[in-house]
């Protein structure tokens, strides 16, 4: 698979351009003061949608060509990335399957629905995941657009570093949380593309550490049983995504489900805004690694809020 | 007391832009599914401080002279007026007063109090929070800041409406939640000083109605003891807020706690932003009377999102 260049992000703003937001920015002089850096949070969970994965999605859409766009597009996502994919496929009127695992998140489930997409249940593996999007698309000729691991969803991801730089010029750090690593991988691409003395930072579950493993032992850890309240990191690493990470260096922290859900009621209390639990692993990893951050410019990215109110995590 | 103009309104806009943020919008397709109309959500629950308030405490904190100013400011509040003054004071590097009432909501009290302020308890009726804010006044010379009947605190309020209509163009009406009647007076004058055809709607709820009332009668109701869950509309109109609601031929529209409660958490899920019980008045009429919003381009101010997550209303 041929991994996403920086000219690939460039490509990708202008096409999703007219569907993207483009997301707000909010900061917080007591969470700055916490850490004792400056925090700019980019708000990708007021993306349409609720997150950042309307990016990747819209980019893939827009990117088939019209004959094989009329045969639709497939996924398998735990939520955020299937609603994604049914919300662009909207945009351009073709059909989107999405592959949903049982036990995913109600509220994620119930908006993939109503973006109109044909919702398809499986057992909540990541084999019988790709095993049903496969057989959809073998039936239906539809296009598959994979969460993380596919370069046009990478480079979509990674519009929203060019959009933060110019929103918040002069940040030195990036943090963002890691699970399949669509998101990780374009953000260090497009981060370094603009300037390569970026530090990147990923927060992690310890529960679902397989990213800081694989990064340790320098291959790919290809078979774990994440154990999180972190709903939307408990992907596997994707193998393009490994490599990304691994030759942009991309410094990965880990941080406890108690720690997330702190960071979570202090982003809602800070900032007022709905974060996921899994986007708050950002703040959390700041709190923890205070010295990691100390006197630094961080651009932190916030990643969903699609949260099922009557199953808040405190 | 002499009422604001438009003038004032844009005084108070170059006043306070080194300090006060220009706050995003917002919008939802499945909100405007369900009215018919088209929304446009000013997120004040995202000013600094997390309400509307900081612009009409920053108006009136800047526009003291320096003798004046270095006495400091009071007031008295429930809760996001006496954060706001006390932030705002702050900019200033000047002391401010605030006189709570014993049973504001917790979450505000520790903020007035994280923002430096003097903080004097009262019991929770208007008779003694101005007399204790009186004797304040008296012993250390601070300017009144009063939370709503302040002409300068109005103009500042309104301040978030031409920001507003240059976010969003076309915009043909506005509304807003009322309680003491700042936000409104002021936004009535910002309004139609910019296009007197803007049509100026007022959400009520219906325990605390006595705008609707003092409208109905023609003069203002002026003994009243509201019973509503939405603590920032506790307030009885203001004298001043009266007469300007009046002339601008506000149309005030009541709702039920019930309505509220259930469109605060209707705005936290489609938005994904903390709004106040209190804020959430405006999408609850907007809900309760799509006849009066249907086929409209309607400017809709979320006043504020400082909410007590250990006490959610649903």
């Amino acid at each position: 698979m041929t991994l996403p260049a920086f000219a690939d992000v460039r490509d990708a703003a202008a096409r999703i351009a007219p569907h993207a937001l483009v997301t707000p920015v909010l900061r917080s002089d007591r969470i700055d003061a916490l850490v004792g850096a400056r925090f700019v949070f980019k708000c990708e969970n007021l993306q349409r949608g609720g997150a950042f994965k309307f990016r990747g999605a819209t980019n893939a859409v827009w990117s088939l060509g019209d004959d094989e766009a009329a045969n639709g597009v497939v996924t398998h996502s735990s939520g955020n990335h299937g609603n994604a994919l049914a919300m662009a496929a909207r945009t351009r009127g073709i059909p989107a399957h999405v592959v949903v695992p049982d036990g995913a998140v109600k509220a994620k489930v119930d908006a993939i629905v109503a973006a109109g997409a044909i919702v398809h249940r499986c057992a909540p593996t990541t084999a019988a995941r790709e095993a049903m999007a496969a057989d959809v698309q073998a039936r239906t000729g539809a296009r598959l657009v994979h969460p993380y691991a596919d370069p046009l969803v990478m480079a979509g991801q990674g519009t929203l570093v060019p959009e933060l730089l110019r929103q918040a010029p002069g940040i030195d750090t990036l943090l963002f949380p890691v699970g399949g690593g669509g998101l990780a991988s374009g953000c260090a691409i497009a981060a370094h593309g603009i300037d390569p003395g970026i530090h990147l930072v990923a927060a992690e579950p310890e529960g679902a550490d397989d990213t800081a493993r694989s990064l340790d032992a320098g291959e790919r850890v290809g078979s774990f049983t994440p154990h999180t309240v972190c709903d939307g990191l408990r992907t596997l690493l994707g193998e393009p995504n490994f490599h990304v990470l691994r030759d942009h260096g991309v410094d990965v922290r880990r941080v406890s489900d108690e720690e997330a859900i702190d960071a979570m009621r202090l982003l809602w209390t800070e900032l007022r805004i709905v974060v996921e639990v899994s986007s708050a692993t950002v703040l959390a990893a700041a709190l923890r690694y205070p010295e990691r951050f100390a006197g630094r410019h961080v651009g932190v990215v916030l990643t969903g809020g699609n949260v099922d109110l009557d199953a808040l995590p405190w």
